[in-house]
């Protein structure tokens, strides 16, 4: 059977950033000429980099997309890299096709989302988008219009079928075309977003398609994070049964070179599939290359579900700081445990010395919190001050005779301007410290511990807080290094200390009871009804869900964070603010 | 000719109050039978309020809706409402049909955007929404699935088909299904919310379509606030040559009632559209009624552009507070033309003794800021107390030595913390007042005077904020009252006041130069080649494009605001935070 060496460029491009984009992809191209592949396949919109959102829509933004893969193709042959395949998402737009006429309703300018296929300084072809995801994070509807064909391009002796991301998850369409048209590999580039246990999801899906395609799934994924989105690369190859032949790590940027022997055609793939796919064929070399040694396939160890969340939160930090231009980070140190773990993962992700810790005492604080700060400065060996904040809480008392929880709040407000004026001084970038759980109740002081930047806790449930600080540390045990969070911090109860003898379950249920209910309700979409029936407590469901809805408008205004579960606030679960939908257990239970 | 009296009732209601919106519907049901009409139409999803986001996708929530519609049925006859034929739209979902099976990549639970037609205490049909806008502030294709037929019934020997809001906008579908179904009437229920001009353009939208539909058009809009969307009511009819006979006011809740005459049926509407819809065909009353003595139609008269858009801003306001519960607000007063024209907007809004004013002059505050701010007090009659920030500012100054840019932010935070103590010990909806140009180019403090729950000119350009200003004190002139702004604020620079000396064209272009250049980038999406074509000067593109696009991270925390523009930021421009895509004139420029 005819040979074929491919590589799977799992890159980290910047939105937006065409140039820095296009020197990762002709790096990552001669990485994979000087490692004998013949192919190298790069991720959905690798040139542009994803999520593009409204950029699609600026006609001067597709124009330049454009413009540079032509400079590309003709770059990459002047340096001597003409003969490999080069197969790259970049935005292009829908011309001389009904689709690409203006209208309201259509996406102004007809955007679509391709694949270039790149070979000898040309566009051979480019493939289409056809589905295209808008639900979840995706708002692809906005932003693109589909395309309705199969490109299939003939690589020494191997037909090679494209196609981009959804169109592997839907049914119908590219990957049944596949089929028809009797490929030998199906090759699908991707910019699909972590959430937790995605990879098994995703290890499923393409082994299932590969089976359907009738012939090998090569699978490349985007790396690293932009905005509220983490990718975690896991490239992969399933061979026609199913079976997983080679994956790449999760998280690290690089290329897998694997060799493939695949099927030859048996004549010219044409026509239209069942659900209206046209098959376009081209022709780059009809022979096969002459037979060769292959090198063996690698399969990366899967990470525990501890340490995949953790490294998705870290490359989640390290990209919002990186490629917003700040070099170090700021945040306030309560000595709790929420705070802690976002110490530890900045310190892993930027270096202790770019990190900023600000422990702001009040009169409330305990003397086991500030010793837990100053432990875990100890610990990581990150930059640390104290800052008391009772002379700046004492003249708006004087002033305006605040109690009760005004005053909390005012706590809370006045350790936010101290950073917020850190911050401005020496450009550090702030971190918000908040969990899952609290942001779903409301369980936070809006422009006071809520503020920053960037919230890398933000999609973390608060018992998940507690299990990743446990692998942090032992992490660090099994490898002989110090554990970073001080014990006290994760076995002691939480606290806000903003008044005499506070906990959280003064207000809240015990955060595992807590995070099972918010469970049924957010990620599930469970009605109140369903979750007394699950058997939770009317009264607690009927306060909890109270407290969900009501802490809309807080959700709001959070400094975005990494998505980490299968329903992110925000860009996941989109809700008014103002609404009077009170599902509480009476009304469910009424008749 | 066979007659009908029609009664258009734009209601103002909340998203997901079912009892209240209820309440309302059977409120103007009757009022609409007190007045003889045979027929009267709610509003897109009136019974659950618009829009519902993802409250479509909770299967509870759509089970509630279906079981109010029958409810509500029922109590209209119960309470002798039985005879009238009720349009109104509501939360359904697909069922028995292909689009009724929940696969990846539809929304869950196929929700469908529907109006039902109730009579005799029975559902007599449902028509359901077959284009789903996606586009600028809509996100349907993530919330319903479509439908693909036009509901006919004959009332009084007149054939109604209905259509559903975006249905009008986009070409083919339900009207070019409407002139095949050789139907009398099209009766149209709609959510369309305000944005400057487009009376007008929905004015000619409905003489046009009237005139493809080959009959009377009757158009049926929402009214109110519901988070950042304002709706305007501005019901209308055109006859079937497209003539506007009859038209509502905007921004009041309230039934216009028409008589019409229109054409019998020629036999029984049957068939598909040359597009796929499928005419459905009900009978309710196959007799005309007797001939009967018409009531003339009336025609409300058009408000000016500045009125219009002041309206909209109070209604924005007013729905925001009243719907999320609150009573009175709180805001800043600095003396400037910004906080000026919010004050007198919440004034207009709530009563102006439910708005608190609270001047918080520092060192650098000038005399005549400090006297405008009183001046505004008096005029108007709010609540007004002063709040010198000095002895709040001097201990972070002392504690943590700020200068420059971070101690001019400091006045603004410390300023944001006293609104919020005050909101927490008093209940009071903070207002944020800044204005769209200021959102634009990020010329605010985040956590200073960004703070607040709502922000009333978040999408007026600062030009507008003068014409508005100016407008309101003419208004009040010319009714006799005193004008609110003092002519001082509305003629002197614009300044921050954070440092001496400081005006806002130390850091910016002149306002009305900075306002063409943001219509031409932000509004129409052009590049900026596109603006130095048009005569901008390239240095200024570049520096007012990169100030655009660095703000977004600021513009994400921003609190919501009414729309007013036909691009506002968030809803209608979704942008990357994490861009590296800089439009500047060099760039572009290039070859």
């Amino acid at each position: 059977m005819p040979q074929l060496r491919l590589a799977l460029a799992q890159l980290n491009v910047t939105v937006g950033d065409l140039d820095g984009n296009t020197e990762k992809i002709v790096a990552w191209t001669r990485n994979a000429v000087d490692r004998g592949a013949q192919v190298v396949a790069f991720p959905e919109l690798a040139l542009t980099g994803y999520p593009v959102e409204d950029l699609a829509l600026r006609g001067s933004f597709v124009d330049a997309s454009q413009a540079k893969l032509a400079k590309l193709a003709g770059r990459l042959a002047d340096e001597g890299m003409g003969e490999i395949v080069v197969v790259v998402g970049y935005l292009d737009r829908a011309v001389g096709t009904a689709m690409g006429v203006d209208r309201l309703g259509r996406p102004k300018g007809s955007p679509t989302n391709c694949a270039a296929v790149l070979h000898g300084g040309k566009i051979v072809t480019s493939a289409v988008k056809h589905h295209l995801p808008n639900y979840g994070v995706f708002d692809e509807f906005r932003h693109f219009v589909p395309g309705d064909s199969l490109q299939v391009v003939r690589i020494h002796g191997i037909d090679v079928a494209i196609a981009i991301c959804e169109d592997l998850w839907q049914d119908g369409g590219p990957v049944a075309a596949t089929r028809d048209a009797g490929a030998g590999l199906l090759l699908v580039v991707n910019s699909s977003p972590y959430e937790a246990n995605k990879d098994d999801v995703r290890g499923e899906l393409v082994s299932r398609r590969a089976r359907e395609a009738g012939c090998p799934l090569a699978y490349v994924n985007l790396v690293g994070g932009q905005d509220e989105l983490v990718f975690d690369g896991d490239s992969l190859v399933a061979d026609a049964k199913g079976s997983v032949i080679a994956r790449a790590p999760q998280f690290a940027e690089g290329a897998m070179v694997v060799d493939l022997e695949l099927a030859a055609p048996s004549g010219t793939p044409s026509g239209t599939s069942a659900d209206g796919i046209r098959i376009e064929h081209h022709v780059i070399h009809d022979e096969p290359l002459a037979p060769y040694e292959p090198i063996a396939a690698a399969q990366a160890p899967r990470l525990s579900d501890e340490a995949e969340m953790y490294h998705a939160i870290v490359t989640g930090l390290r990209d919002y700081v990186r490629k917003n231009g700040f070099k170090s980070v700021l945040l306030g140190l309560s000595g709790g445990i929420d705070s802690s773990l976002v110490a530890a993962i900045a310190c892993d992700a930027i270096g202790a010395e770019h990190v900023h810790g600000v422990s702001n005492p009040s009169v409330y604080s305990s003397e086991h919190s500030k010793d837990d700060a100053a432990d875990l400065a100890a610990h990581t060996g990150l930059n640390y001050r104290v800052v008391p904040i009772q002379p700046m809480v004492q003249p708006f008392l004087d002033t305006l005779g605040l109690t009760g929880l005004a005053e909390e709040n005012l706590q809370a407000r006045v350790r936010a301007v101290i950073w917020m004026g850190l911050s401005n001084a020496d450009g550090h970038l702030v971190l918000a410290c908040g969990n899952k759980s609290e942001l779903a109740v409301g369980y936070s002081t809006i422009y006071g511990d809520a503020v920053g930047g960037y919230a890398p806790l933000k999609d973390v449930p608060k018992t998940a807080v507690w299990r990743l600080a446990k692998w942090r540390n032992e992490d660090a045990i099994a490898k002989g290094q110090t554990p970073p969070i001080p014990a006290n911090a994760i076995s002691k109860p939480p606290s806000a200390e903003l008044r005499p003898g506070q906990v959280d379950t003064d207000s809240l249920p015990e955060y595992h009871l807590l995070d099972d209910m918010l469970d049924d309700y957010v990620e599930q979409d469970r009605g109140s009804a369903e979750l007394v029936a699950a058997g939770f407590d009317p009264d607690l469901v009927s306060k909890v869900i109270q407290l969900v809805d009501h802490a809309e408008y807080k959700r709001r205004q959070y400094p975005p964070g990494p998505k980490i579960t299968r329903k992110a606030f925000g860009r996941d679960r989109r809700l008014p603010i103002t609404s009077a939908w009170r599902e509480d257990a009476r009304k469910a239970t009424e008749t």
